[in-house]
């Protein structure tokens, strides 16, 4: 049985290509295709580059005929989130004010090596503006949708980035993560969204949002999508893993940390009995031991301090010279942060390094820890029920600056997608993505394809 | 010709000791009894630990009598500034609200290692209260004079720590550095100070003033001295030097960095005639370039953005429940810098990464930096001239976690004594030592013993 393009993993597809059953040109239209169909409603992309990705695709054929192959990604369709650097155009992080800013000299670090392996760049993908969110709904465009249900956001602030995946807008695409913007949106869409070490993909060119907890990453279809995207785009020169650790598909021997009860009280009855279920899995098959959950409580917080702090610095100017081109909700945000005395954001780096010695401590015991990715799953649009927590199982791994991938269960009894969390100790990378290989391989993880039809007309008549 | 004691190098008196010349009880009691004479009027020390170095001492030689050595300080009487923790004692700071406080469990570690290598305690050394000063002024304790003229004072904030070893209180001591507080007392009191890179020495242990800029390190007579308590204090399991190179005594090959005459507009005359004395006497042995002074004019204002910040959340909770157990001077200082918004802070951490780049800059081209220690000579007491300029050539290095020394200058017209410094880049540590060593060599560099009665009567008249 052979899936249709959009449905295949981005390994597959690169192997497609690569053997000449597919051309790039012919991948390229189909996402094309697509985007022309469903993005209107979805608006996953901010820009489609039609022509350009088709000239790259060309190229890339052209080359594969002629024997040549530009790396692992040739001529595969990507995308990536606003605030990646595009040689030659304006970085708009998805806000208006940039609209008029020169255009970038330099593609971003990250992208520069996607486009080097071979990858074709689709466009850029919706974002809460300057990735002040978790919804993708914080912007003057219009909101991205959740496509498993419209009624429902995306998830963010890469968006974007989750529902062109989700919805088979392009093979793989690269996101940002503060606070959880890559693993909120793949939880809620039902997708792969890696958050590495921090430092570990390059940040250069990518707009901040918090310098001292920016990270770039993969969103994908498979955990092995992720490996790929993600080998791609590491600093090469980084120390092979030190943390890691053999897994083998059964996952034999590996220590899995879970939460207590006690943490998974503020999660909704869906996200609780998938977290359940999934650790009932595989309980016949790891160790699992319950962590201190102390490290997670402190987190959101303080995480939350650090970032508005940093933030309310990068805008500074902005802030004072041009406040109303800022989204409201965030000029808010802003305007507060900038109040914030040096005391609380000194106290909260104190707090953060608390935080990695706890998580240090947490991996003398165990050599991935278990938790579900968000609190709930996708929250109703324009609602804010349910916000203010929804940072709460990922801020620990982005403050503590540790690996996290969060992976969409396949949930037995159907409904909104729930993620679950894998996360490591510091440069534990390929640790975690081998524990995500090997859930997949027991078929507790699987990326679905939404009836977008359907949910379409679910839409119309709620 | 054998010097006394109180005069000789600590690598001499420990060889004294090891070779039998010298007991450790006779240098012990040496140092007691200069103590009892002359730091009445100095007030180098805040506490005198007479009955445990005896009885340490004793050990000492008991073990040498044996056949025994401790380790390279076997024997040999040193002090400490007040912010290094002693066990089983409260570790005060200069202050007067920690009298009470319980004892400490544990040596700090650089004390630790000290001591190990067979080094013995004789007392604690004054300090401006919580290391927030460059004088050894700001105090409840009577202040510290500089041995050299007691109405100027020692510098500071280890300012005890200067005069030990300038007066021969000490064979050498260990001072804790922020933004120069081991390298202005050393300029001003004509002895060896050394502020390694940041990190090298573990500062477990040492009441912090600004964690992410504070140093220790030692002061001693000589710059082989200083590599002698280095080497015992620092991390062994670090790395050797990543910028270590091989320095010829006559300096053969070595590219130095000197400040453009712009730079040194702010000095007085006789530091301006020092330094230049200094670069024309080295002249012909090395290659000179004459340096970008960037990094210096933004070192002092952000270092001292960061000082405050950090400072302020350190003392957060004794500003509101204790505020006038504070010296006044310092508790306005630690609430306006309770006042300073976060943006702020984080800016000033913006401008060291800028710093820390121009300085990478700079050593691409030189292997170290001269710059004068201080604008002035040591400073009149309880007068605020010169005291907001003081730190401006000390401050870039801790604010960029460089290594630096300061060395006393051998004035060829007498007068208050003059600090050459001499900073490399980060882990070139051993490389600014070895320049150090090499400057003494060619007779450049050399600690006097000032005239203690002499300048007693100066004080008396004046």
């Amino acid at each position: 049985m052979t899936l249709p393009i959009h449905e295949r993993p981005t390994t597959a597809l690169a192997e497609a290509i690569r053997s000449g059953e597919i051309t790039s040109v012919g991948a390229c239209e189909t996402y094309l295709e697509r985007i022309g169909t469903f993005d209107g409603d979805l608006n996953a992309y901010a820009s489609v580059f039609a022509e350009s990705a088709r000239s790259a695709a060309q190229r890339a054929d052209r080359a594969l005929a002629r024997g040549e192959t530009f790396g692992s990604l040739h001529g595969v369709p990507i995308a990536v989130k606003d605030l990646v650097a595009i040689a030659g155009r304006p970085t708009l992080a998805g806000s208006r004010m940039r609209t008029n800013d020169p255009p970038a000299l330099h593609d971003a670090t990250a992208l520069a090596r996607l486009r080097a392996a071979g990858a074709i760049l689709l466009g850029t993908l919706s974002m809460d503006e300057f990735a002040a969110g978790l919804v993708t709904e914080y912007t003057h465009q219009r909101p991205t949708c959740n496509p498993w249900a419209r009624d429902r956001v995306a998830g963010g602030s890469s968006g974007g980035s989750a529902v062109a995946v989700a919805a088979g807008l392009a093979s793989a695409t690269v996101g940002s993560d503060t606070n959880g913007s890559i693993r909120v949106p793949a939880s809620f869409c039902g997708i792969v969204g890696f958050k590495p070490t921090y430092g570990r993909i390059p940040m250069t060119g990518i707009t901040p949002l918090s310098w001292s907890l920016d990270h770039v990453g993969p969103m994908t279809r498979t955990v092995g999508d992720a490996q790929l995207l993600y080998d791609v785009m590491r600093d090469g020169s980084a120390a092979p893993d030190a943390r890691r650790r053999d897994v083998r598909d059964d996952l034999a021997g590996i220590r899995v940390g879970v939460l207590p009860s006690s943490a998974l009280e503020l999660c909704s009855p869906p996200v609780r009995a998938a977290y359940d279920e999934a650790i009932e899995a595989i309980a016949p098959l790891v160790r699992l031991l319950e962590i201190d959950e102390t490290v997670l409580e402190w987190s959101r917080p303080a995480s939350g301090v650090v970032t508005a702090a940093e933030a309310a610095t990068y805008h500074f100017k902005d802030l004072q010279t041009r406040p109303h081109q800022f989204h409201a909700g965030i000029r808010s945000d802003l305007r507060a942060a900038a109040l914030l005395p040096a005391t609380a954001y000194i106290q909260a780096q104190r707090v953060r390094g608390e935080v990695r010695d706890g998580f240090a401590r947490i991996f003398q015991d165990v050599d991935v820890v278990f938790v579900p990715t968000t609190p709930d799953t996708a929250l109703k649009r324009d609602d804010p029920d349910g916000r203010s927590r929804l940072g709460h199982f990922t801020q620990p791994f982005s403050f503590a600056g540790i690996p996290a991938i969060s992976l969409p269960l396949l949930l037995r009894t159907g409904g909104l997608p729930v993620g679950l969390t894998v996360a490591g100790p510091a440069f534990g990378d390929d640790t975690v993505l081998a524990v995500g290989r090997a859930l997949e391989a027991i078929g507790l993880v699987k990326t679905l394809i939404p009836d977008l039809a359907v949910s379409r007309s679910a839409t119309t008549t709620g």
